[in-house]
């Protein structure tokens, strides 16, 4: 299977990166993490995403806040599908990361999930892949429908949970 | 190669969905276009999307406006991924419909693109399908060549044109 | 008298959403409530909404946070009243949930209420109960009566709470 | 059945209110339209609120702009739902009778519609009528069935459509 | 000197308005305060209002959250200046209480401070009372002038500040 | 009486300003205005304003539009008390007016009215010197009444203008 | 001199950008202008910026609408002052171009003008090159007595458009 | 070389604007740092920059909150560059101040950097000098290097900082 690449602008941002790591481990996708800034390690950042292809990735996931460039600089080297995550950091909530990221000029898309949607992101990697790995397809399959009874199973539980909340 | 949905809440999006449809056809990746709405026809959005994959698609493309949940709608019911294009509509110039599709709760990603993104919806679906289809891939690569040389041309232009505008 | 449906996204979400369960058991009015996802448990909440009606159903109450959909959908698939209560979650501040939810297009209203308002949504749903239920018109005008006493109470003691405050 | 009252806060609201007189018409719901101001009216408009169940009526909608007041003030003296429809006025967008509208303190909901969002609060308010007037709830239903034909009517003429476009 | 009245819709805003107190009681000013809802006790605020200019008011002062009405409810009944002081609440940051505010139709205005301006706003109402009090103007001037002095002695020793900053 | 000063960034302002003028005018209340910028002409605008009130000022109205400092450069050298319009320019739909002109430090209040709205401003303007000039207050007392009359009239011809309406 | 470079994104910008070539002309501080981009012409960029202070430049103008990145894009790539002007693009007012520039990470500043601010961006260039060039701060302190003078003559002429205005 | 000035409203913004002056310490380059009110010590600020340039200032820092006015009124009164820093303060998160700040008047620029991003100040504020002091610009290459040394010795530590992350 192709390789997921998780790169993110600064190892401040690997707390809320970890979600996107653990869930491609779950999914036994192959993955490589980088430290990688699209300003202050411009160079690398584009050899590595014009590589990309040919080192075997087949998505790039990008992680970055405030004036979130490094999907974009990503998307700008590299015809792979490339996914973003705006993070939140300490002003305006996530929507500086947001509108850097997921307003792309004509011709150069980025694939932006929510803010601080770390998880996500590793999910729609793994939808990229399955579209031709059949496997991954099935797994994914098999995960919405354990959720769907996760979900099931808190709806049976909850009249019993109000009960107690309603006595506090 | 799988084919590419696109699928729009009404007929009167079709205008700002039209650059999505070109470009598809520009790439020659087959694909059909439908209305489709995540809440008058809910039913038929939530068929559609849980036999995508069987009927043959890879990736699905969801244009909507305000409270846009078609692409959600569509992102519930198939793990194949899917691409929001939230659409600017009278109000709030889009904030609305770009909130409504990018803030997916976690386990249920929507690759979102700008407001208003269609072609860049279009080139991500094929850039998606490209990850294993390498005809694709040099397609798309030799596009960007395209897009490069175009910037590089217009730059070279761009004396003669400031000389004219400074004499108006 | 009719019941009132109080549905949510997920269990995470019962704190934000018990005032609407306590504001409803005060009032003595019949409720049920679900943990239901547009996403996770698409077709059981469309089923739910659907059968609504005839189970005795009178309003629906949704709550969900980021991209809420959950109203939307209850309103995609009944035609009794469905309240949405935003929620605000870990960013944007509840921003995205009130355009995600208020924003429905033209034909599928939502009836919207504060971001986390969830004894408001209760009380309008006990309001549209009352339109034909008399009994709980009288008790909702004494409600408020009551309201009204305590805010003249409270501003007989203000003077006496801001000497106090004074002297700190 | 219970008369729907809409109350807007000037003429030149007119204009964006019609879409709820037309759909209340065509529902043949009995209404009565006002103009009446929170600021300019306050005490008629007090005064049609505190009267209104006794005056016959079921609903009152509200339409208004800006620091939109008028459906608060309704809600303030009626125990009768009260649906806002925050009117877009020169600035904002319509975000401040949006926020004007549905942020109301607890004790006092308002069922807020989309901005501008005037035929959606007829729908609501004939939604609530129908609790308990099933002629009504069968008039709503068919409605949504016509509404579901002609969107599965327009996606069938979509390819063509599409191909004209295509030509331009 | 005509008084200044200071009202705020509950009393759990009380600790935001304090400031404002403080200030007029610095300042020498009459006034009195009290609890009043634009929606809970709608009549009362009314007529507050009504009475405020006979019963020897000069300024209102009016502080409430989230869809703040109660400043215009003031200035919808009397001709007396109103001043707005929008609270910060749980959600939005104040934004919504802001344009609540400030937002006031043609013909009834509302001076509004800063989200949260107490302090400004009992400043505002001594210098509406200082057009025609000139002790309470120069007293207003005093301050200013104090205010002045207090930056110039900070500013003075801001180099010393710095050097210990720079030692941690 | 005290006159009123109108000033304004630019010659380009007048427009928005004009309602201002027009009713002082009406209100027979004696007005200077002044173009004077607080950035270009910034010795200008603080020498008027250190003046104003021996000069004859009761109220300074200030309108600017972007980072509008005016207002908040005339509040810094005046105790007199400042009004403020935001006003509307090509981008961010007034709301950097608003922020720059509300969001005052603490001890130099600006009395802020809606965006463009210049008539408000004027009228405030009034209601501030008619807390001592009885015969003023007796004709804002009035100019309300009439107010009123004019929506009930409105109010009564709404029907009419409906049914015409409805033909269309 | 040093040269200023001014680079755009596309040839799309260049009306927006006009305001910068005609200031810098105006000031005789010589300039180059092109078409590069963050994302199409990524190389050519960096290769641009990488060499622009050893081929003469002191100050790079960079301007871009939407996910606005070129200025960070320069920033990353030198060590020279870069100043940004976010563009109003089709949706959300330029807000989105804003954040895009102005937030960026610690170590890479932009320095960051007004939306569509393009006429301030040659001015800033000026003001920097003038920190050390006397002749061109000579130059700049003219130009603003100028601007000075003819607010002070639109001063003087106001009185009379204003009876003008008032005359229609 | 040429001082930088930096200059903040209120000694609490101390704490916000520190990393700025560690930044121009370690860089060697000669400040001064003053407390200074747009507001409450209008004239010291106007007076400070008017004689900014003959005083040996090259650069001015300038940073507020809120309505943050400062850094204009130092641009109002001198053509050095002045660098504004906009502050988050206890409301709407540093969004009135990035406004207040940024969105100047034509003539007029303020250099922006990002919410709180003190830091960049100073780098800026150093970039501007080193346009002309080669030293100063090799020691920022030198930073900028160090800088990127340090994100790829953070990039080899990443996998391993992963794994630990993984055991927890």
């Amino acid at each position: 299977m192709k390789k997921v690449a998780v790169v993110m602008g600064s190892d401040s941002d690997l707390k809320a990166v970890m979600p996107a790591i653990k869930e491609l481990k779950a999914l036994s996708i192959p993955f490589e993490a980088h430290i990688m800034s699209a300003h202050r390690t411009a160079d690398a950042a584009s050899s590595f995403a014009k590589n990309a292809r040919e080192n075997g990735f087949g998505v790039i996931i990008a992680a970055a806040g405030k004036a979130a460039h490094l999907a974009g600089a990503m998307a700008a080297n590299t015809t792979l599908p490339v996914i973003g995550i705006p993070l939140k950091s300490s002003a305006l909530d996530g929507m500086d990361a947001l509108l850097s990221t997921v307003q792309m000029p004509s011709g150069l898309p980025v694939a932006t999930v929510a803010i601080d949607g770390a998880k996500n992101a590793a999910l729609l990697a793994a939808q990229i892949l399955a579209v031709y790995e059949s496997d991954l397809a099935t797994m994914l399959y098999l995960k919405r429908e354990e959720m769907k009874e996760e979900v099931l199973k808190k709806d049976k539980a909850l009249a019993e949970k109000i009960e107690e909340k309603l006595k506090d």
